[in-house]
């Protein structure tokens, strides 16, 4: 089962193409579409489309997943992410490939059991997830949020939630290592 | 010269096809793409893309037009649009066709020289611009919407604003049919 994870934007659509054979994963690839802030919006939308589309037909995935929006942004924002969203759905369809969505809460339980973790926490708890150093892993958040609804997908087919040993929990991480994690103080 | 004008929605994508030889105006094609409302997001973004290369196809217009969005709506409706949006203009681009966007404001002003025109208002001009009897005319507004910003489109590539005689102007055919006309007091 090849999964491709996206989180879109319209100058940066972070993807990851996931392979999952019940327990064991792998990660085929993983890059940002970047599209630069001068392109117009009708060649932007292109640019997206036509990406995916080469990595769908390059790793021919099975399934695709893409977050729902986050809905507290502003409205100007939300409808560049719309159209975004838009092209990369239609990427999959237009490819033949059962599309599903999850809320970022559902995504972030799914990797880190916790619905509110932050993109560190994310970030870590994939990098945890697939056996893979830190350092090797791009810091761009488009990147670990795209294998992150990737793994949640994988999770949902396999029917279960997330299976954190101690080992590689979130909390454990914070045990360990007190002096990497800022603790924020909430108001 | 061949204009595609489309007033794009994730159930309702209204379109028309017009032909303008500098101030002969022809309208060669109008309707509504319906998208059953039980018929889930990605199929729906399908359904539009396809019927617009359809049109695309079969007409080959030259340019094509759409509104920007209105920004007053919540922020989950404009998300929606956004996506319905994103995959019209794909469908222009993909096709090779230049794409052009007006406000709202810019719309109504073409066509009836008010910025704030009612969609009552659009649509009595776009009828009277045509030489359409306002029965021959569906009355919906995604259709004179989108003719709307096919004229729009066609006023701005000539040059100029609208030019609206005394006879066809909205000011004229309301002294013409005070009781045609609801007036709505400002509060």
């Amino acid at each position: 089962m090849i999964i491709l994870g996206v989180d879109p934007g319209t100058l940066f659509t972070g993807y990851a193409v996931l392979s999952g054979v019940n327990e064991k994963l792998e990660l085929l690839s993983y890059d940002v579409i970047k599209i630069p802030a001068k392109n117009k919006l009708p060649l932007r939308l292109k640019q997206i489309y036509d990406s995916l589309v080469d990595v769908i037909e390059e790793y021919k995935p099975d399934e695709f997943a893409i977050e729902t929006a986050f809905y507290g942004k502003n409205v100007q924002s939300t409808l560049k992410l719309g159209h975004a969203r838009g092209v990369s759905i239609l990427a999959a369809v237009n490819k033949q490939i059962p599309t599903t969505e999850y809320s970022p809460r559902e995504v972030k339980k799914s990797v880190s059991g916790l619905g509110a973790a932050s993109k560190d926490q994310v970030r870590f708890m994939v990098c945890s997830i697939l056996k893979l150093k830190a350092d090797t892993l791009p810091k761009s958040a488009d990147i670990s949020d795209a294998i992150a609804v990737a793994l949640c997908h994988h999770n949902k087919l396999l029917g279960g939630g997330v299976k954190n040993s101690k080992s590689n929990s979130w909390e454990s991480y914070v045990k360990e290592n007190p002096k990497k994690v800022k603790i924020q103080s909430r108001k």
